[in-house]
């Protein structure tokens, strides 16, 4: 088993855990069992499917800078699988998707309890509701386990919070462009580049490593730059990656109906790119790239080989 | 001109202020004129009506423990009404309602502005995806807002959050409850008044108080007696007299459609009550509770008159 699996099964004790008792909290909230039935929801959705990359990529840059393997940060880091639950929820009504990681999506889920039920009105656009609320308790806890924190000086949590709502800004314009991009017949290449530097560089990459660092305690600011370019580099090969298996990867594989993408009309950089081969260099290009970065990393070799098995696994989607 | 317009025309020049310096920002992450067409309406969703309830009640608090007339808070407590901005978009996009405060409320902007630059696909879903975008960004500088602050204690500001974090559940979990009862053919009068506990007395008034206590260095617990009581007759009355109000009032008053409630198959306190007396006897009852709550409170008498003149003027409607 490879680390980012690894890591995957003792970071979801923690991120099962917390979820847990956030439910059960929120059960002091009301008795109505609706209402209850669709936040338990909130465990199968966070719980079915993903892969950790960026409380992964956090807790590396961590470990690399601190040379600590203490596992309590992992549930610090639950956070920032919280925030990408509720980037899924959201975004999945957007994209009205019914199915990730093979279950319903969080608003697919609660309109088909809606009909079972019998409910009158408008069933499809409730559950969108429904999950819009759910996504906005994911978006507040989130915040709520960075600021209720009392494991790490004043100083490391303020640099976190610098880091995270820059980071939640440029998701969200990120977004936004993805959103209006699919009611274009035309689109730019700028803005699709930009698209990516914000939805996938940022915050897939760049900020869980800037995060990682504030944690460890790192004050090098020059940490910033291997952070945006390593970023960079990832967040262009993966989405390429990503555009290219939208077109090719069979359905089963992915969890969501395949060429979901053209179907809505959204642009990728495939539109732009003249052959396949050519987005398959761009690909491996980037990915090189990253690897490089890390080459030049003054960390332990240990950490430095975990980066590359990382790029690797990407790479190959082999987690 | 009573001391809640005063205070809308003192805070409203620091709430401007924010929002477009907030503006300003963003406009480093993206050059696309949709978008940012889009951001700068948030201005405008703002600034367009409101009656800054939330900070005026956590500003009186503020003075009447703390003694202080300082302005600077004013600052501070825009996260409120920021918080509040966001709680309005997304209710109107489930509310699926076109018209707040006289202006275009952020989803049917957005898809009118795409309709007129003759877009292609569903341009209704886009306009709604775009505001939950919007408020999915005010709901994030809220609590930066809130955490970025260096002007307050570890420990108050602690506070506040321990208060924000579990009224944003209490509020969310209420509107919740509201959106599923739009959907049942019957709904008990326990389930309103849970949904009215956490969407109207919690949120808009005993939550706004335990902030404001919270900022002025009040460390009695007993605080938290008061303004739960006083939060619970409030959202009552309030809530009670919104209902009231939405059957007999004038479209233009309220700027919506009169009687939308009901047309969305809403279940109001009228409901259940045998008469349209006998809500306005539960209005008056609990007005009254609140004015004797404040009379028992220990602070000076010009901070008593301004809470008696604030339950008034909530009671008159003449804000």
């Amino acid at each position: 088993m490879n680390d980012l699996k690894l890591f995957k099964q003792k970071f979801d004790v923690h991120l099962e855990r917390y979820l847990e008792k956030q439910i059960e909290n929120i059960s002091k909230f009301t008795k109505d069992s609706s209402i209850l039935k669709n936040i338990h929801y909130l465990r199968k959705v966070s719980l079915s499917g993903g892969k950790r990359i960026r409380p992964y990529l956090a807790y590396l840059m961590y470990q690399a800078f601190s040379g600590k393997e203490n596992e309590e940060i992992l549930e610090f880091l639950v956070f920032l699988e919280i925030f990408h639950t509720f980037c899924l929820i959201h975004d999945d009504i957007m994209d009205k998707s019914d199915l990730r990681h093979g279950v319903p999506t969080a608003h697919a889920y609660i309109s088909n309890s809606l009909k079972q039920e019998g409910r009158i009105g408008d069933i499809g656009h409730t559950g969108s509701s429904q999950a819009i609320l759910l996504g906005d308790l994911l978006f507040s806890w989130s915040q709520e386990i960075i600021n209720s924190n009392k494991n790490f000086s004043r100083e490391i949590i303020d640099l976190v919070n610098v880091y995270f709502y820059k980071m939640v800004d440029e998701v969200v314009v990120g977004q936004m462009i993805d959103v209006d991009i699919a009611t274009r017949k035309k689109v730019s290449k700028e803005l699709i580049d930009n698209k990516t530097m914000l939805k996938t560089a940022g915050y897939s990459f760049t900020t869980p490593l800037l995060i990682g660092s504030a944690l460890s305690g790192n004050t090098d600011k020059n940490i910033e730059t291997f952070c945006g370019k390593f970023g960079l580099a990832m967040g262009i090969a993966f989405q390429t990656q990503d555009d290219l298996l939208d077109i090719t990867s069979s359905n089963s594989k992915l969890g969501k109906p395949t060429s979901s993408d053209k179907s809505q009309n959204q642009h990728t950089y495939f539109t732009y790119f003249p052959s396949l081969e050519y987005g398959k260099r761009i690909i491996m290009d980037n990915f090189r790239q990253a690897k490089e970065l890390v080459e030049k990393l003054k960390i332990k070799n240990l950490y430095r080989q975990k980066f590359l098995n990382f790029v690797e696994a990407i790479e190959k989607r082999t987690f």
